[in-house]
């Protein structure tokens, strides 16, 4: 009946429609208004009657977007209508607030009911002696999960894992295999989409979808059905890394395994996403000169780590400020450079921020490499060129009728082509060159960019001026 | 077994591990030097075994950084090594310029090899004409297929889904749905993880997991099944909301449904994955001033694309430029304002950048709404208020040390609070103003910030400088 079943009879739109369609996408700010008006009035039945639509999700969203007040009276008066899946869903700043404001033995409790990937996301932002207080209250096997977790590097495929896995002996006929589904029960991973098969030493032989296996017949052997290749991924990998192979080979889960080649947990794509979403919110945050995602965070905090960034920009400023110094001469003699000199530094900043932003996109999706980086840096070379000289027309016939003299215009359509080139050249190179001594590039390269734009800018502009105006 | 078999023996670490994790993540850049070669000297057979460990996303990768040469000797001398799928993984730009060198017969054979959605988006970017004459070479179903997808809005759900999918009416039993599945053979889809459960109209009545089906028994009647509960996706849906629904509930599979609410192909987390992956380069790029990825166009089109924003932000410079023209005076008397004038306005532009990045990256998560907006305005001015106060003292010192003029000094120190202030203010509300109006807020928002801090920056300074300094 594959996509192939007789449509039957046609029926009209569901007058409710369009509110079937809102709700699928999660809280609306009128949902806000309406649960936040239950809470003032401390009306517990209609809030619990309001949360019975709202899944984990819906509620982590609650949580984060309304006033610290409010969310404090909500898990004060109302923690019931909060689950433990809620603050697997949260925003690491929040859930970092709210769990300091609970006791050990509470946050235990609502650790013993997630999956181990969830358990560890949970525990991590805490600090070290709090983890260890509520370690100690949790049972010895998730205790040792927990533990062994925390082992692993930040942001490797360790962290990323769960330890609930479907893992059966080579040996088994299919009818085993699914019998001993059958009865195992509630000790199977909430959702799974694939069996790994592995030999006695519990290193992975191959993997089989539930697909296939629901299609083969039981006598069958494991051993004798068409095992998925898998490639295990070792613990230590980084996210970044295991989120390309996901990407490469479209899988939906996939072994990982220890040192010794053992396996030792599975990662599945919704892990692969969460990892996805973060890495590039971190490229466009620190692209944008932001180092860690701070909406949440309170005002000091967030002034505190965004200082760092404009204290090394204010460097950058007060340097292309040393070079127009060194022609203050010709600035007193002729104040349209003074007018002018923006122009030209701008340009060079935003033509060098394209390419730049092309470049630290494509390093991180691997879409340049070794292979293409030459080409890559002379095209944005050229491209700067082309755009340069448009510009500099521009420009040029501007600044020529704008102060009645063509001298200028031609000094400071000079100046456009120059900026623009060595904006294409390094906007392309720097990102390049960081990423290969490994340096992250989304942080560093427009500091060095913005750098290279002004005091190129500044200098090209009025260094011809004194050399043909004066 | 899950998770608990004994682990039997220990092994060392096999010697080519890295190869193997190497090989893992893709073409490394000796491979292409060895391909390249060998494509140098015409040897079929050691490209066939290079070949031969490659999966079509590396080949696709392959095709994506050599030179265009290289790429069209490949293609002309060696199509065989190129299966069908490898034109699915292509960039779009570089699929485009593949498929503008092939014949129309040749592309309909590529297509009729692929998935609905993959077809579909294989001849999306061709011209229209180009498209008619691909899709009359073929088969009925495969043109009904593709011409119903086209029909859909661009980044829609239906263009982004597969009609290839398995649904059941609701009175079957497991053992016929199991027997259905073995007997269907190839006409069911390559991977599934749900199974669509539908009644007579072919309206979604619920979704069975495959996990779920494997062990129950064989004479359960499905409608008796828990069923999962599905919020069937329309068709029309925007993409971005389809990805925001896969994120927010973890599924692996959805239905998509047509304006009578019936069954017309399926969404997989795959392409949810390309979906986020598309999204979030949107984003980076358009922060950055670039519309579309134009890494593999050439050097006219990359440069006219860029032109655009280039010039917009040339009317703000020399908008910048006639606010500094005002002065004129006051620089004539006092150069240092000059020198000192691009620090404030840079200072403002990358203090606006940081918070407009925040909000930018919060509005496209839906992590700041209605509920939160003016929560976060009043969190960045502060925080522009904050580390304004804390620049001021630092370029106060340095300019009035620079210039031996404490006055200078405390005229840029005011000027800086001023600027910062305004930037967080601004930072934030413009992007959440712009997506107010439904008008993008990456793309839009940067130009309206730096004008404004541009332009505040600099009349701030030059005015303060005018009233206290002359």
């Amino acid at each position: 009946m594959a996509s192939n079943m007789d449509q039957v009879t046609s029926q009209k739109i569901d007058p409710e429609e369009d509110d079937d369609t809102a709700e699928l996408l999660g809280l609306q700010d009128k949902d806000f208004t309406e649960i936040l008006a239950a809470l003032e009035e401390r009306d517990h039945e209609k809030l619990k009657e309001l949360f019975e639509e709202l899944g984990p999700y819906d509620k982590a969203d609650l949580l984060e977007k309304i006033n610290v007040s409010n969310r404090e009276d909500f898990l004060k008066l109302y923690d019931d209508l909060f689950e433990p899946e809620v603050f697997a869903y949260l925003h690491e700043e929040v859930r970092k607030i709210i769990l300091e404001g609970m006791g050990a033995y509470q946050i235990a409790g609502i650790i013993s009911e997630l999956d181990s990937d969830d358990a560890l996301d949970l525990i991590l932002p805490l600090d070290e002696e709090f983890q260890h207080e509520i370690i100690r209250k949790l049972s010895s096997k998730t205790r040792l999960a927990l533990e062994e977790g925390l082992s692993f590097p930040e942001e490797s495929a360790g962290r990323l894992m769960q330890r609930e896995f479907v893992a059966i002996p080579q040996f088994w006929t299919v009818g085993k295999t699914i019998d001993y589904l059958r009865a195992a029960g509630n000790d199977l991973p909430d959702d799974f989409y694939d069996i790994i098969v592995i030999d006695p030493a519990y290193h992975v032989v191959g993997e089989i979808p539930l697909h296939r296996l629901i299609r083969a017949t039981r006598s069958e052997k494991i051993e004798d059905l068409a095992l998925d290749d898998t490639h295990p991924i070792p613990a230590t990998m980084d996210q970044e890394e295991v989120a390309e192979i996901f990407r490469n080979e479209d899988l939906a889960s996939a072994p990982v395994v220890d040192e010794d080649d053992r396996l030792i947990g599975i990662i599945t794509y919704d892990d692969v996403i969460d990892v996805i979403d973060e890495e590039a919110e971190e490229d466009l945050l620190k692209l944008g000169g932001v180092e860690e995602d701070d909406l949440y965070r309170s005002i000091l905090p967030t002034a505190g780590a965004r200082f760092r960034w404009l204290f090394i920009n204010l460097f950058t400023a007060i340097l292309a400020a040393a070079v127009i110094s060194l022609f203050e001469a010709s600035i007193e003699k002729i104040v349209a450079l003074a007018i002018l000199m923006p122009i030209v530094a701008s340009m060079g900043g935003n033509a060098g921020t394209q390419a730049l932003t092309v470049a630290v996109r494509a390093l991180a999706t691997k879409q340049l490499s070794g292979t293409n980086a030459w080409r890559v840096i002379g095209k944005e070379t050229a491209v700067g060129l082309v755009n340069g000289t448009c510009f500099a027309l521009i420009i040029g016939c501007v600044a020529g009728l704008w102060f009645q003299d063509p001298k200028l215009g031609a000094v400071i359509a000079s100046a456009m082509v120059m900026n623009l080139v060595v904006a294409g050249f390094f906007g392309a190179s720097v990102p390049i060159l960081l990423d290969r001594f490994d340096i992250d590039p989304a942080i560093a390269s427009s500091v060095f960019l913005t750098m290279m734009t002004d005091v190129i800018g500044f200098f090209a502009f009025l260094g011809l001026a004194t050399i043909f105006l004066l």
